[in-house]
């Protein structure tokens, strides 16, 4: 079944959601138009499951491990690496990408499906805002608002989904490693003695 | 004319470009149909001239500014605290913007537009990383891959017509400070004993 959101993700991404046939998917599957609305009822639909497809992975992949980490500076390390690896990983060539379509397709959505994808993103918000408050309350944090620290650092680890490409000259562990150092050295202060990798 | 792509702009957020009609546009603009392709011939050339649009704002209000500053850590800023302001100015509690527009839309372009808009991009990509390498010769830069720290800045920057909301907590200036505390805190290094506003 992932592949079939792969495919769709990957001609939505090219030609846009709208402009996108459930034709122009089936052809990409490589099955018959009536194969696919056997495994998907609508455009619409599909949209939605690409997205909770796309939030299933990042909550298995981000928000649970991350939850499994007591010690606030390593559960943001852990939220950071394990982000831009689900991005890198996802990356092709061409720059489409799950992240892409989950980010700037909601508009897409029917009412009740935009709530459902919505309130997923929010959780993940939390986790990365709950996170960074609880360093500051170790005093780990540099002075900065938590709300816009917590979107500064998603910023960075999502726009990977536009410019990261895996043929290119860096690879996902050394972009990794530089996005963590990046964000690290912006969110937390230096005086801790913390070995910056 | 600036209105006119204001409210086409404003519509296209809301609904997508796709599923934008030029009837949509007129009645948002307020003129009639036949009024919108006295101004504009169709829904292609308007998203180029929305494009090109945001690209001349992005180099009046930002790119301009920052070549006539010859030091580097001043141009940084200069960079940061522009594009912030531009971003930050175009908000609405609804949160379409032009950027996301000049970001996301790129796809429904002519091959010939695309090349235009995107050459337009990398010229910005190039002043971002040309600066943060001067910096990196002065010593005053982390030892972070250039690429790598160019497009995490610019994410975290963009990123801001996702989330920043002029109705919501933060004013434009404590936004604007925020982001560049911690973007220069991930790229610079402390030792140079910069004050850190």
């Amino acid at each position: 079944m992932g592949e079939i959101y792969r495919a769709a993700a990957k001609i939505i991404c090219e030609k846009g959601y709208d402009a996108t046939s459930m034709n122009d998917i089936a052809d990409a599957v490589g099955i018959t138009k009536a194969g696919i609305y056997h495994h998907i009822p609508g455009k619409k639909d599909l949209l939605f499951r690409i997205m909770t497809f796309g939030m299933d992975s990042l909550e298995e992949q981000v928000i649970v491990p991350a939850r499994e980490v007591a010690d606030p500076e390593l559960r943001l390390r852990t939220i950071i690496v394990n982000h831009v690896k689900l991005i890198t990983s996802r990356s092709t060539p061409q720059g489409y990408n799950f992240v892409t379509i989950v980010v700037d397709e909601v508009a897409g959505l029917t009412a009740a499906h935009r709530r459902k994808i919505n309130q997923r993103k929010r959780v993940y918000v939390d986790l990365v805002r709950d996170t960074l408050r609880e360093l500051k309350a170790e005093g780990k944090l540099r002075d900065v608002d938590l709300t816009a620290a917590a979107f500064s650092l998603l910023g960075m680890i999502l726009w990977l989904s536009r410019w990261y490409s895996p043929s290119g000259r860096l690879s996902p562990e050394q972009v990794s490693r530089e996005v963590t150092k990046i964000a690290l050295g912006g969110l937390l202060r230096e005086s801790a003695g913390r070995p910056r990798r």
